[in-house]
């Protein structure tokens, strides 16, 4: 198991860059942590709890001083930040980032940072819908999955310091392909999101007087829908091939059983909702 | 407010019908109270639980003993087991049900009852994946909604006696027209129910490899989806109608979106995130 690097920062400390702060403070308190953020106030925060030893605004600043750079901003955000860092990097520094999306950071990232191969995108599976610095939690990452994304570019030393950052905080670590993830993440979880989101909006169409009867299953099936709505704008904008790919399947899905619905085929609906409660058993039990 | 009767009997004991007698037992305890199941056993259970005064397995025996019953089977059940009972009612009995369908089921155990006007239907918005007397909790029904569909038919003291009944686990009760309940059901509770079905679906058509990434916000998503099939369909296939068109909705909803991500329209997708973010707030304040 390859040893964490002495220095780390974190660019953009909101929910997922706060609460990484907070794992490795508590986990591995030898590490020197630092942080980089837009404005001051979130920096003398984090100063204020002791979670950082350095920190500032000015990007390239920060980055002269770590080992390992975390980039936790909106997926849209990357390219311009990583062309403000690439001048500063530590010879031998390894970069990763938290986006939900990893084909286009990644090829971006990588031909950003040369062939030097010190990016290997990250895609930690865990979160919420609040955002910021108030959200984030010491136990974010303990026992969530968080995939990596190494390709033939990437530096076997890098891969390593990037999988020990994940293994540091809890996290257990799937290395898959950036197109594989991504045509993971829109099946398990940007198709789901617009789902959520489909589902408040056909509940807008219906009579005012239709709110009162939203319970608990309605809460939960759609909690997703009230995430960032700037975050995933972002995700679905940067994955729209795979997303859109999904979405239709889903549709075609759905409209064999409105057809099952309208034929009143009670066979075809009973395997449909036997197969559902049986494989999410089996897909919960794998996750 | 009417008082409760002085006797009421629950027919089919599950999630459903166990916590009503749980928290009729808790609240008042005044009340006889009275099952009907078809398995002797799971009367012995709730003798040994002191949370029946009389019950039995044959429905005309166990229905001459009470001036309110409550029929707590699934939705395709309740025709038969009405014929059953009809002849052995009191003069002045009451009966109502908890199907998460009601205008068909309004239809035929009205017409079953008669033209006394005793039958009123209800729909507590509440309940669980979770299924059978085990599952049962005294609190299931405080603070939910219950739904009650009097129709020009129904007796107005029957009207009363059932909206006491729900009042006395705790819950508001909101009175609709059969019709409107459907529709309304169809939006809030059967559509995202297919919803989330359909996202465990979708997952199933990819690699094996891609569960593994299937965080928290997929569990919750599709948490309804591990709901009782033989219940769901009886459910879906009773209100067809209204989930075939809300469905077909939602599937052209679903289309738009998509649309929007074939297009890359950044502006598109941001107000569908938003205003499904903001409605998600305001259909649950008023909830």
């Amino acid at each position: 198991m390859t040893a964490l690097p002495a220095s780390i920062a974190v660019f953009g400390p909101g929910l997922m860059g706060g609460s990484l702060l907070m794992a490795l403070r508590q986990r591995s308190p030898q590490v020197k942590l630092g942080a980089w953020a837009r404005r001051e106030e979130a920096l003398t925060q984090l100063s204020a709890r002791q979670l950082v030893d350095f920190c500032g605004v000015d990007a390239a600043e920060v980055a002269e001083q770590a080992d390992l750079i975390v980039l936790c901003l909106p997926v849209d955000h990357l390219p311009d930040l990583a062309e403000a860092i690439k001048g500063s990097l530590r010879p031998h520094a390894v970069v990763t980032d938290v986006g939900s999306v990893k084909q286009p950071v990644v090829a971006e990232l990588e031909s950003c940072f040369g062939s030097s191969g010190s990016f290997v995108g990250s895609h930690p599976m865990c979160g919420s819908e609040e955002t910021g610095l108030e959200a984030a939690r010491v136990d974010l990452y303990a026992g969530s999955v968080c995939v990596i994304t190494p390709t033939p570019h990437s530096r076997a030393d890098a891969v390593a310091t990037v999988k020990s950052l994940w293994h540091a905080v809890g996290s257990n670590v799937i290395a898959m392909d950036p197109s594989e993830h991504d045509r993971a993440a829109a099946l398990v979880s940007h198709v789901p999101h617009i789902a959520a989101a489909l589902l408040v909006e056909l509940v807008s169409t219906g009579k005012p007087e239709f709110r009162a009867l939203c319970a608990g299953g309605f809460r939960d099936t759609t909690r997703i829908a009230s995430g960032s709505p700037d975050l995933w704008v972002g995700i679905l904008s940067a994955n729209r091939d795979e997303v859109s790919s999904a979405l239709g399947q889903f549709e075609s899905l759905a409209s064999q059983v409105r057809d099952a619905l309208e034929k009143n085929d009670v066979t075809a609906l009973r395997v449909f909702l036997d197969n559902a409660a049986r494989s999410r058993s089996e897909i919960l039990s794998a996750s």
